[in-house]
């Protein structure tokens, strides 16, 4: 088969996902050519999935193409920002056109989804990975940021906590569950859900927000970090899936607490605005949690209805030692 | 070691590039915050490097991170575009100190030489490739494009062409150099040189534009696909280097046509306009160097003094077999 780069990405990528007015020239020249409103800031993200680090040998193309742009996307969420134009680059070990076929579905259904158009790409032979770039708005001085939390703010999350790291947990075999349980967990973990329309929602409610990639407790603590506050947390509170609960009982917390890949959101809010986030959580039909609130020492100290609970579990890092 | 991803972005990233004031938020957040001028269009590229493809194992790691860049803003300077702001996707398959730092100097030394400030980055761990993306701006509706060439215009390139494959086939054993000769080569491969300031002069006098990344015969081919046109080129014009001239002889044009990686400027102009691109070259002090004609039957034409030349090599695709 001869199949040049360009002729490749002509023939799995074009027009996959959302087709949009403000691109003016998409995928085929040396650049996209886009333009944005004059009353936005241009928000700009990358994520990679790396075979080995991310995804085991032979996980599902659609699944990955899906997660190589949700993974990016819920980095815009947590901006508030509206996600708009992204660039794919593929590091193929050799041209699968059946799965670049199943690849490109799952990028460009979700693509589809919330609105952003594929306008560029790059494909290269070598060890299987994928980077994506994502460029979203949001309107000037209004994007949400980490180190804004203050305390006295309230705590939340969006979703359930815990779900992917459970699906990694089974895939290993350090933990068993019902086919139907395990199903949920394992689409929880291939096919997380970006919170596109909650992200910006909150930019009139939230103070400080990020997207949940490596564990509550490693990415609540970078919030924590740099906005120079503690938190504590109500552990009791985490919310859990049934499947989650089902699966690992009394543990679940801990999971809730330290799993990563949720791809949920995790916010801080003033006091009075509490009522507004349930009002939101019920139009959006999704659970937002209180969990917690922040106060002026640092670190983040757990609660249960008794005691203050101990935990060591730092979070994900593909570069901890 | 112990070394978060965030800690090494911190410790190796944050402020290689230039400053730049049109950066709200850069490195740390979950997104980067920029804000485009209104009367601008947002030019968006990505390129990748990837080891045993790109690139061999040992290379220079000053020199990934040089040309990580400067293939990028090889990109934005065919559209004739300024660029502006970077992301970096690095995977690693270890953390290595004094290599992440040469890195970090290449990279950042191309990037304050070019004005661009690096706002965010990724880091992964993996078999070693570099991706990089490079947002730029052009003044709406001015930037340079590979499908508005016109037969009859005249074809130009910049630089000298060839010395990258040069480069390539010494450090294979297929040709030999003086030290002198085999320096200046692996210097034209090792640090290309992006044509930023001649793409964005070509706004006011190129018809189409694309850079030289595959190989001139390669990459005009594409040009002359989508512009609907064909092009003659004088074989005995084009630019070679004194270097390329004494290492490959009567063969050299051979290699200026079909070598890739030189990153030079390919471009076509109208023929009113080739007292302005003589007036270009003396102002940039750099060649630019017209090779031949458009027409209207497709393909290339290759003219030497007495003959019409048959030439068969379609030039570099990774993917090509």
């Amino acid at each position: 088969m001869a199949a040049s780069e360009t002729e490749l990405i002509e023939r799995f990528f074009r027009d996959i996902g959302a087709q949009r007015t403000d691109v003016a020239l998409g995928i085929g020249d040396d650049a996209a050519l886009l333009r944005a409103p004059a009353h936005c800031e241009l928000v700009l993200t990358t994520d990679a999935l790396v075979e080995g680090v991310h995804f085991l040998a032979g996980a599902s193309a659609h699944s990955l193409g899906y997660r190589a742009l949700a993974v990016n996307l819920s980095d815009v969420a947590a901006m508030g920002a509206s996600p708009a134009w992204a660039l794919l680059s593929l590091n193929l070990p050799a041209i699968d056109e059946p799965w670049l076929t199943e690849f490109a579905r799952g990028l460009g259904g979700l693509a589809r989804m919330h609105g952003v158009a594929l306008v560029g790409g790059n494909l290269s032979r070598g060890p299987l990975s994928i980077t994506l770039q994502l460029a979203g708005l949001a309107p000037i001085g209004t994007a949400l940021r980490r180190n804004t939390a203050v305390a006295g703010e309230l705590l939340y999350v969006s979703g359930t906590l815990g779900d992917a790291a459970a699906a990694h947990a089974l895939r290993s075999g350090a933990l068993r569950a019902t086919p139907a349980d395990a199903a949920f967990l394992r689409a929880r973990f291939e096919y997380p859900t970006p919170r596109t329309e909650l992200g910006q929602a909150l930019r009139d409610l939230a103070s400080a927000c990020i997207d949940i990639s490596d564990g509550l407790y490693a990415d609540l603590s970078r919030v924590l970090g740099v906005s120079g506050c503690g938190a504590v947390i109500d552990v009791q509170r985490l919310p859990a899936s049934v499947a989650l609960r089902n699966t690992c009982g009394a543990t679940a917390w801990q999971t809730a607490l330290s799993g990563g890949e949720d791809y949920e959101l995790c916010f801080s809010v003033p006091p009075q605005r509490a009522t507004a986030v349930d009002e939101l959580a019920a139009t959006l039909r999704q659970p937002l949690t209180c969990i917690g609130v922040l106060r002026r020492e640092p670190g983040i100290e757990l609660r249960t209805a008794n005691a203050v609970t101990q935990f060591s579990h730092p979070g994900y890092d593909h570069f901890h030692c």
